[in-house]
C-alpha cells in the first residue's frame, strides 16, 4: 500500500494511492489506521509532502555500503543525526548554503518507525516498521573533515528530502537505488549489500534511543555520493517505491 | 519570573512560581503568553517536570569552556545533536547503561529558544531566548573516541535532564555552575568563562539549523565532567536558576 501525505490547499491529509487517484483516509494511518473517506482526488491534482515529518529523530548511517566486496563488515554502525528542521518533501527545492563547501546527494532507502521500539532483537525488528520511502542525505561534505561534524554538515535546512510516498508493504532485501542529477545517471546500487540489514539498524538504534512513531532512519547510499550545484535536477529512485525529485537552489 | 511545568496528576501544566506557590497559567507561555488562571497550588505538592519538551532540537556544544586560559578560542564552536527522547525532567532517574563505558556529568547553563530563528546575528541573538534553565549533558564518555559518536554517546535515553524551571530574566553573563554528586562538590565554574557566548552560540546555530520555539542549546561545561555510578545523587545547580538534581540507576 502506498501512503501518500498532501495538500489541496489546506492542511495536509492523507490517502492510499490507487492509480492516478488517492484515496482520503480519515487520519493519519500511523496513529489512527486505514479508515477511508468516500473522497478520492487525482494525484496530479495535489501537492505532495514529506510522507512524515519525525517528532523525534532522523537517524543516517554513515558507510553502510561497502566501498570494495573485501572491506571489514564487522564494525557497529555509525549513526548520527539530522534535525527534523532539515526535512523537506518531493518538488520542494533543497537549498545549498553558499559557505558550506562541495555539497553531495546520497539516494538512501528510508525506514519508517510506526511503533515505540526499545531495545528491540533484529528477529523482531520488522515489526516495528511503518513502511518505506526514498531519500536524499544531502551533505556539505568539506564539512565532515572535522570529527563529529555530522550533525552540522548533513543538518542545514532542506538536507533531507524525502518522498514521494511510503510504501508499506516493501521488500527491502533487493532493491535498486538509482540517482540521477539533471536526468544522468550518477549512481547505482542494490540495497542487498548493506552491511548492516534494515531489521539490524532498527534493533541497534533502539538499543540507544526510544523509537518514536514517525521516527525515520536513512539507511545509507550504495555506490557513493555525487556533486550537486545550484539549478540541478536531483532524483532518487527506488525500485517498488518511487522516485523522489527536488531541484537545487542556492540558499538566500 | 521563573516558569514551572508541572503535573499534580494529570496532563502537563504551566505556572509562574511565586515564594512557595505556583500561579497556574492558562497555558504554555512560549505560545500563549502569561496569562494566569486564579488558581494558586503550592509547590510541594506538584511534580515538576521537565520545564520544555523540545519539538526539534536539543543542540549541545563541545569544549565551549577554556581546558586552560591560554587555549585558543578562536574555533568555531563544535554542535551536535541529542534527540528530544533524550530529555527528562527534575527528579528523574538518569539510566546508566551498563555497556557503554564510564558514564559522565556535565553540569550546563541551558538556552530555551522562544521565537523561529534563521540566520540572527548576535546583536539580536537573545531576542529569540525564551529564558534559561539548568542541564546534565550526561556523556558516555568511552563512546566519545570514535569520531562522530555524540549523539550516540550524548543521545541515551535520560542523558538530557533539564530543570527545574526556565527563569525568563536571568544574566548569563557571569553565573556559578556547581555540580554536586552525593552531596560533594565536583566542579564549579562561572559562565563568564564561554569561549562563544549565549548570542553568539544562538546566532551560529541558527545560521545552520532553523532553530524552533521549544528548541534548546546546552551550552557546555566549564571544568569539565566527573563520573557517575548507579545509585548516586548528581546535583547541578546555577545562581540565579536553581538546581536540578537526578539520581542515577543501572538501565534494564
Amino acid at each position: 500500500m502506498k501512503i501518500a501525505r498532501f495538500s489541496t490547499g489546506g492542511d495536509p491529509r492523507f490517502g492510499i494511492v490507487d492509480g492516478d487517484e488517492i484515496v482520503v483516509l480519515e487520519g493519519d494511518p500511523m496513529f489512527s489506521g486505514f479508515d477511508t473517506t468516500e473522497e478520492r482526488v487525482p494525484i496530479a491534482s495535489v501537492r505532495l509532502l514529506a510522507p512524515v515529518i519525525p517528532r523525534s529523530k532522523v537517524i543516517a548511517v554513515e558507510g553502510n555500503y561497502p566501498a570494495n566486496p573485501d572491506e571489514d563488515t564487522d564494525a557497529a554502525p555509525l549513526l548520527f543525526l539530522k534535525p527534523n528542521t532539515s526535512v523537506v518533501g518531493p518538488g520542494d527545492p533543497i537549498l545549498l548554503p553558499s559557505d558550506a563547501g562541495t555539497i553531495v546527494h546520497e539516494g538512501e532507502l528510508v525506514v519508517v518507525i510506526g511503533r515505540i521500539a526499545k531495545n528491540v532483537s533484529a528477529d523482531d525488528a520488522t515489526d516495528f516498521v511503518f513502511g518505506y520511502t526514498v531519500g536524499n542525505d544531502v551533505t556539505a561534505i568539506d564539512l565532515m573533515g572535522e570529527a563529529g561534524q555530522q550533525s552540522r554538515a548533513k543538518g542545514y535546512d532542506t538536507f533531507a528530502p524525502i518522498g514521494p510516498i511510503i510504501e508499506t508493504e516493501f521488500d527491502a532485501s533487493n532493491a535498486t537505488i538509482t540517482t540521477r542529477v539533471e536526468g544522468e545517471n550518477r549512481l547505482s546500487g542494490s540495497t542487498g549489500d548493506m552491511k548492516n540489514t534494515v531489521a539490524e539498524l532498527v534493533a541497534f538504534a533502539s538499543g540507544i534511543w526510544t523509537l518514536l512513531p514517525g521516527d525515520i532512519i536513512m539507511t545509507g547510499s550504495p555506490a557513493g555520493s555525487g556533486d550537486i550545484a545550484p539549478g540541478q535536477f536531483v532524483e532518487v529512485g527506488i525500485s517498488g517505491i518511487g522516485t523522489l525529485g527536488n531541484t537545487t537552489r542556492p540558499r538566500a
